[in-house]
């Protein structure tokens, strides 16, 4: 279904070359005066076309709020977020229409609707994500109201990573280059690496860290409403996403329990712990350490090559390359991120 | 809150050494004769105490059903599940009623609710997970009946991995040793690294991974219901586990878009693809190749050493080795893998 | 919260005099060519102005659907339903401000928001049900194509009621005049009673029966999702809804169980009941007997006279008679009904 | 389904015949000492055989707590009520294998389930309130240590009603009869007619009226999860309810709005309504006054004579007199109300 969220719900709508992508926010708290250039700030990160190396699809993105917002303040009512689609060219689609792409979503969609919107991908375009991105942003902001944080950023890029668990990271460097990755000299590691597989007409994919600052303890519930479990959920709602781990992860299942338990200290009248391999989170609720999680991104299933597969009538046929090759999208993808954590974290905090 | 799923859900009370552990599974498919033995038989494979190095714990975990079974069969009432807890030695626990254990839930509990079950860890303790073992095997037991399979094993521990991405094995093979690894001759070496670990007091962590043979396309959801991201947030109600991953998930980030993108075939009259880094999943939606995840569990936070920590005053304090430790509980994890996605693949088919 | 159904949601939102007002319909099922001059017809039946009765308000109520439609059918993504708000007057609702309406929901949503739009009964106003009836028109369309038919009608104004539990009616009489009342003599009387009301600048309640034909016995579920639960549950989000009794309902409290228990006969091999004092539902699912059930509408909150209440601070005030003063709401609300009816019916048969 | 709440959440299990009955209670709050003895007082107010008129079963419904509570308080985590079913004698039922009982259940589980506990009624059976009327109990507790009182009663049984709209009523009154009727004279009037059914071997139908004291004005939500729309969901869900109505309800319909606007007043620093035709609740949201609402229940089902009917393969049959019959079970269903309002309240409050 297309709603998420317990107390705060997400309800999302649109295809990729429909009129509009919308989405609505129930839930979000009254008497709140949102920052509309922020959120607009966000839709310009994800947006095509940031840099050279980026889809050709140009899309301006700018968001109308219509429903529960009243001289400037939420009223408590949903909150209804549309974006049109200009760069609407649906006949650029028709040999698509009978054609099963590899490692898109044409032939699940098919077989469980029996009738799809094939233009772009329809519904399963990550063109659909634009609204969300604009919901996360008002919860982003509020959160930072409460004094609280999300930072992610793009931690790898094919096979280029960055150094070490849990990095120490300045916010203001990750937007310092379009990868959005904050260690600058990888990022231009990156940027020859994208430019690469450019030339290749390939595809990259990687990882996107976050960190949240400024959560207390107490926060999430236990046993089937984790907040980690919340988050992964969340995180799997977004397109090419395959992977997600908190704290140490995939990483300490070769450790020892003596290492990487977290003992607690006391420190300034706060329980800490003194590492965070727990990434924030222990027994599904918060423990005020930072939360932090990693998630892993496929290659982009679009590339610049023909591909074999077959269409519907399991013909075998070539697929011709795509002129709207990205190749690769986490740096897009980072407000994405940023967006369904808000919405996560928010929910879990009403 | 304690209950998971949309049309099949199961509800999760009891605590570690209150009277009993249960669990309602309600919106079960009613005509349906279980297999009351292979119910038990799960049950057992999840116990304490299935090898010399296993934990001391006793429990005999016999369930019992006192609802929505008449005449041996399901009603489409709800199925109460209900598991005695008989070797409970409350008065155990007496020393860690003020102590926040490393790596455990204590501290956020005590946080969330002010006011928590000390004793083997209350609410967060493993043993939570007995009934969710019952009902998921009562799932099991109606997908086989439906041609589906489910096989859940152990691909690594420590830093003990099977090799080979998505390997072809034999289900015979799993039980086969006590570890649950299909590889026999690995599984001799996991045998002795837990030795090892559980000579040294500590504790090792380490991958499940888990086939789903039979699932036909279609099944599932798009955007907010993914199949993936329902299985993900099922495992994450799993102790002690910390990553999640699909198909070719975090290994393939370092892929290119040529590499992994899964072409379609047709072959007996069915589409089928290539490869499966999708694991099976595409869009949220089966299509219908074999599912396959991942699941890593960390370092179980018990273990046979003293520890430095804190009390709830914040003093430090320095905690006693636990005298019930259990080096590797990946074995007894795989019947809790298996019910989980039962539970979930079962639910997206109704 | 703003979403209602649990296979097929309707998620609402907007305001009375925001830029549009809107629903998502997520869950109807694909490969359906909806009737769009049926969904334009059923908002016809709503909009107000529909006779000189009626408010003054002016809305053309002109729908649009933006995604889930491909080629004339639905694809089974959300379907967004919008329409503007055209006589949109703002300015008109100055004065009512900081004023408490007497048995509007002025106080109430200030109490619980601390800010609300109050321009026109903002998020409380009925206009918001607008694309309810656009959606729930959808749902018809669908239910028809099943043999599933829904009539709603007037069947009380004042103390003006239709003679007979359950009557017979032919379903082309309920347009047969404004008033929706099939009895087309007792129509005449209402309308009268309407003008009296309406020159004595006050407003009339009444009562909207709904029969539902042709539901298979076994639709619903029993203890918590009863179809009847739902059915109410449904109607009393619909504004000025006070009451609803299903078949025998409020009437039967004074009868003997010889009376009215329904004993079941067979007849061309079905089984029926040869009374429907159940009103098609027992034990929360349907019995294949036609559904029947009745909707309590207070007299119309906003009425032509001057009304003694106090603003936000306790002032005592005497608030100015409404120039947009609709003595009689109910023929207006009949669509309403047939349209949450049917989202509900159309819910338990996913 | 079988849960109901959105914060607070009810799920139930069992059947009349089976070993027990139970009900788990999640989200209750942490750190709260319920009485256990006012929970055993409201389960005896409900347990069949309180007077000489009254069912022949004997239960003496004795709860169990197994999770949830520690040292006397609540943990935060689900509660466990479990109910034994003594007197369960299933031979009783054979008889009424294959019958279709007029009004009841029989035949919609047959078609929905096709296979059913017939003992008894089996999931139908109004047994399985017994535990929601232990957790109900709990929020009764709750409810009061934050000044809210909760007062149902019967208002009316056949013919015999209350005088009155909305009347004051002493609490000490409504258990000064079994009836439960806080007009004493009336209820011994009340008393007499049922023994005249009894004497008749029928059934009598009757109003449970509620009132709610102490709700602050702002608990609830407007549109889709109005209070009323869950106190409506909530009362269907009790055996044998066939209407529901708040504040004015049906009897407000035959009115003006002139005479039933509630207008506000200011007094005491707080805002009221000089009447309280709303019934406590405007908008779906708690306006502070009291809430007040009535739950019509039809006559028994269950009658002391022989009634013609069907069985499952359509042949006519008589159905021998019930022995077990129960003329009227109003005043017993006056503890399920109190129940089932409080779980709704709270719910909403959290």
């Amino acid at each position: 279904m297309n709603t998420l969220g317990e107390k705060l719900k997400l309800t999302s709508y649109g295809e990729s070359h429909g009129e509009s992508v919308g989405a609505v926010l129930d839930g979000f708290p009254s008497n709140f005066s949102p920052d509309l250039a922020f959120i607009q700030k966000q839709l310009d990160r994800r947006k095509p076309g940031q840099s050279h190396l980026s889809t050709a699809r140009k899309e301006e993105d700018l968001f109308k709020i219509t429903s529960g917002l009243f001289e400037g303040k939420t009223t408590g009512a949903p909150i209804h977020f549309s974006i049109k689609n200009k760069d609407s060219r649906p006949e650029d689609y028709d040999h698509l229409k009978e054609v099963y792409r590899p490692s898109h979503a044409d032939f699940t969609y098919e077989k469980k609707y029996g009738h799809r919107d094939h233009r772009g991908g329809g519904r399963s375009s990550a063109r659909i994500t634009a609204p969300w991105v604009a919901a996360g942003a008002m919860a982003l902001d509020y959160l930072k109201s409460q004094g609280i944080e999300i930072y992610s950023y793009v931690a790898q890029v094919g096979d280029l990573s960055m150094e070490g668990f849990f990095p120490e990271i300045d916010p203001k460097s990750i937007d310092a280059s379009f990868l959005r990755c904050p260690d600058s000299e990888l990022a231009e590691h990156m940027s020859v690496l994208i430019e690469e597989a450019k030339a290749e007409k390939d595809s990259l994919g990687g990882i996107i860290a976050c960190q949240v600052h400024g959560v207390d303890a107490g926060i999430g519930d236990p046993v089937f409403s984790k907040l980690n479990a919340k988050l992964a959920h969340a995180m799997f709602s977004i397109n090419a996403v395959k992977g997600f781990d908190l704290g140490g992860g995939f990483d300490m299942v070769s450790k020892r329990g003596s290492e990487v338990n977290d003992a607690f200290s006391f420190d300034q009248k706060k329980h800490r712990t003194s590492s965070n391999f727990s990434g924030g989170i222990q027994g599904g609720i918060s423990n005020g350490m930072p939360i932090f999680f990693r998630v892993a991104f496929k290659p982009t299933a679009t590339i610049g090559r023909p591909q074999n597969t077959t269409d519907k009538e399991g013909n075998a046929i070539t697929l011709e390359a795509s002129g709207r090759h990205d190749p690769c999208v986490l740096p897009r993808a980072v407000p994405i991120v940023d967006a369904m954590t808000a919405l996560v974290i928010l929910d879990a905090m009403l």
